[in-house]
């Protein structure tokens, strides 16, 4: 069953217990959908549902059959036998069967708590249930692996129990013996312990592990389950999964490959585990954590002056992987603590010569920094950032001018129009245009105004929208009135960008941010050499 | 230097090292809010600041000395002198002193790379630089928490010299050493291999953990070295700091009081802790990650048949601990059980005797899961929540109607009106009244409109005004409109009080949150019975 290439074998169950965290709801296309994106990472096993408790699933395990599949084999997820019946006559096994995969994860009770109160059946009975549910499948000629449920909590309050389930599953032919942390509520070195024992017990047992992350604890607690031999390992690539989650194999997989040299992915593949982990969640409709190890987009931010100017002296002297091993990129952030260098580096990125004591580099640090105290934050918009540079640079052409607005927001809502509507009129290239629109809120009516005024000179700008839009209130130079910052997410389908305004006038500020928005797209449409 | 009731001193600096996390600004504001918080919680110490390289910190050390905290002390912090120069003439450290704090954190460095790549000094005039900067602060009577920057980068790359950077801050006099992994790429083997070895070597010193979460390990490795006998843990309540954030002390104090008998907080303060979490996110304007261990709300959601099934019969069939003990709540996602306790609780305090099972209660429980179903919070809005229990309870009638409002804005400013202006029309008591109002934005128009129109009737509001204002983006439950939420703060001068409004329209939640800021004020005016 083992692929010889690699020593640690991942298990996803992103679509298993994944799909039990809340917010998390896949349909059957995202299904197939994250199915593809697990088996190019090179998963060994996607658990991939439970035909006996959905059965929408039976659908799912036929349309997969003929994905194709390069790296992992699907399994189909059931529990041991209902008390009382023969494993042939249960349905929730048949369905099982139905699957027709290869591999099947089978879980049982492991904790005298759960048998007495939630099974109800004898302890005896639950050996027999979890024996002649795994010898039946054997029969049948599947290969199993055995999920011996909330097997630390079982260990603690009994341990010749607990493990007298595994040594039964064990005997009645179990491919695999996982041990759970069902309730993630184990701190590392109870499952240090846990797992050293029964690995001096049970000597020829292939083991593995499946944590849940209730104490913060799912990654250092999988670690060390390696560390004590087991070679299998169960989690959910983004962390999904139910209350805080499985053990994330994103912030896993570089660390056992990275630091503890072990292999969990073919060749070449971590560098795509960034990527992957954002579609992903990108297919569940969930953001990753910005501070999620390895792969979030903050994991390789620099903010703090002497933390800027160190990575640039030395990348390892605040980095602890280099961010292209996970797919992920450097973040050297625009702040008022970032320093010459840290703009240098970033204007390279347009002007390849330029370097820390260039007049350009000195003029756009004095700028930023006044702009700072008046409320302005490159950090999140690195879209205007670009607008900047290009202007100190004296590359930028303004391609519009926003020549007046008016917005007006009513209430209670008239009988022919919104509560908010807007007018625009700008000039292009020595042509006026007006347009005026209208929105739920104003900044809705405004973005809407304004685009259908340029949309004329820029047939681009309809595939373009609004993704997300934030306002912070700030405390401006001056005590006596609010400045805000507004940063505005863009798209046009296929890139996003980020802009930023501030003024005391929100709605000012939303013009300034949606302006910065449309040029940058503009820009990168028009001229692609700039970027 | 000890408290005495506690055997673990907990250190956050969601202040200093969480201000350096991407997207984290504070106001002046905003940081004596958050102390006050901490000091609720009951830290034994708040990293507040870097005077040295940020002035404003100094005017923050002035308004914080003045607020008669209970449980922490202030700390300034500041790095060991500048190369080739006298401690005492280090306008750093003469910064530092300015602060006026009985505690000083300094960090040195232990790694040799960051010694002769980033500081470019020699390995002596290091050690030199940290004994000078330690015996200066002790000589002016301070107490000193020593930071060992990438002690196990260090400790790993040339364990002696590392070696030797502590000891030389400790026989300077270093009250407290504290072995950071900077870069958070440590796995827990290393760390607690580390943490042993050190204090076999140096048995008189008192040491500390300050853990970064780049492997997601920040957890596991603050617990190896209290285990190692470590009783100085830094971190930040949320988990806010560079790239992965600091240690969560949120997720990290529960394990170590519940779970490791230890006491970090002052008895029953950990009940408080999901509050007071939730309230130094909302002041940084954050979301915490709804995953997050035990504070976070899906910490003990239940979504899976079997784990719903489970709880009802034994909650400790899927709970690790109880959602009490750390200020949570379970949500059963298919049943209706959440929260009636929490919110019966709180009212408490305006109607002792209504218990968890009054309709009142299990009204306002519905209530609420429909207006959080609607982007709604609370828990932010205090004054908000109480006005919606009043309605509850019958205790409440409107005092002023809000029955119509114009609000313009315009680009550019007329030659004779301000950018914004608005117009309102409001019902007391069956009499009408308009008024308007001009102002730089759309927001302070409105409210300046609003009072104007209302001081006629109710006087007293003359002196009330907006001291804060912040605006979220939200998922709405219909997914192809976001709504906004407005949070207001409000003073009379002497009181301060929170109130929200939810709407896809930000004018109309700023109305909505508007309209219950005066509206309490005037309850607490007219009935202070109520209160």
């Amino acid at each position: 069953m083992k692929n010889s290439n690699y020593d640690i074998e991942i298990l996803d169950t992103t679509l298993r217990d994944g799909a039990q965290g809340e917010g998390i709801s896949f349909s059957l296309r995202d299904k197939l959908a994250v199915t593809e994106a697990l088996d190019e990472l090179g998963v060994a096993f996607i658990e991939a549902g439970n035909p006996g408790s959905n059965p929408k699933d039976i659908e799912y395990f036929k349309q997969a059959a003929s994905l194709n599949l390069k790296n992992a084999k699907l399994c189909a997820f059931g529990s041991t036998r209902k008390k009382g019946v023969k494993a042939c006559d249960d349905p929730q096994l048949c369905s099982l069967m139905n699957a027709e995969t290869e591999v099947v994860v089978i879980f049982g009770k492991s904790w005298d708590l759960h048998v007495k109160e939630v099974l109800q059946v004898s302890l005896n009975e639950n050996l027999d249930m979890i024996g002649d549910t795994i010898s039946f499948l054997k029969a049948k000629g599947k290969k199993v692996i055995y999920d011996a449920e909330h097997f630390f909590d079982g260990y603690a309050a009994d341990y010749s129990y607990a493990l007298s389930t595994i040594q039964t599953a064990f005997g009645a032919g179990a491919d695999r013996i996982v041990l759970c942390d069902t309730n993630g509520g184990s701190i590392s070195d109870k499952i240090n312990t846990a797992a050293w024992d029964v690995k001096k017990l049970m000597p020829e047992t292939v083991f593995g592990i499946h944590a849940h992350n209730d104490c913060g604890l799912a990654i250092a607690n999988s670690i060390v389950a390696v560390q004590a031999g087991f070679i299998h390992v169960q989690g959910t690539l983004v962390g999904f999964g139910e209350r805080c989650g499985n053990v994330s194999l994103a912030a896993l997989i570089p660390t056992l490959e990275l630091k503890m040299s072990h292999r969990c992915l073919p060749q070449g593949n971590l560098r795509r585990i960034g990527e992957l982990t954002r579609r992903v969640a990108e297919i569940a409709n969930i953001t990753i954590s910005d501070d999620m190890p390895y792969v979030g987009t903050h994991a390789f931010s620099h903010k703090g002056g002497m933390h800027t100017d160190g990575v640039l002296k030395n990348s390892r002297s605040f980095e602890h992987v280099s961010p292209e091993a996970v797919g992920n990129n450097r973040h050297l952030l625009m702040s008022e603590v970032s320093g010459r260098a840290a703009i240098a580096e970033r204007v390279k990125k347009i002007a390849p010569t330029i370097d820390k004591d260039h007049p350009v580099i000195i003029s756009l640090a004095e700028k930023l920094k006044k702009l700072e105290a008046d409320g302005w934050s490159f950090e999140g918009a690195d879209a205007s950032f670009e607008i900047l540079i290009l202007r100190e640079l004296g590359r930028y052409t303004p391609l519009f001018t926003i020549e007046a607005y008016r917005v007006m927001s009513e209430h209670p809502k008239g009988a022919k129009i919104e509560c908010s509507n807007a007018w625009v009129k700008v000039l292009v290239g020595g042509e006026h245009e007006v347009a005026a629109a209208e929105g739920v809120g104003p900044v809705g009516a405004l973005d809407e105004a304004l685009r259908r005024a340029l949309t004329r000179f820029f047939p681009g700008l309809a595939k373009m929208r609004l993704e997300d839009y934030k306002v912070r209130v700030i405390d401006g130079k001056d005590a006596t009135s609010a400045f805000v910052r507004v940063l505005i997410e863009s798209t046009d389908g296929q890139r996003t960008w980020n802009t930023v305004g501030v003024s005391a006038d929100i709605i000012d500020a939303t013009r300034a941010a949606l302006a910065d928005s449309i040029e940058y797209m503009l820009i990168n449409d028009a001229i692609p050499e700039a970027k």
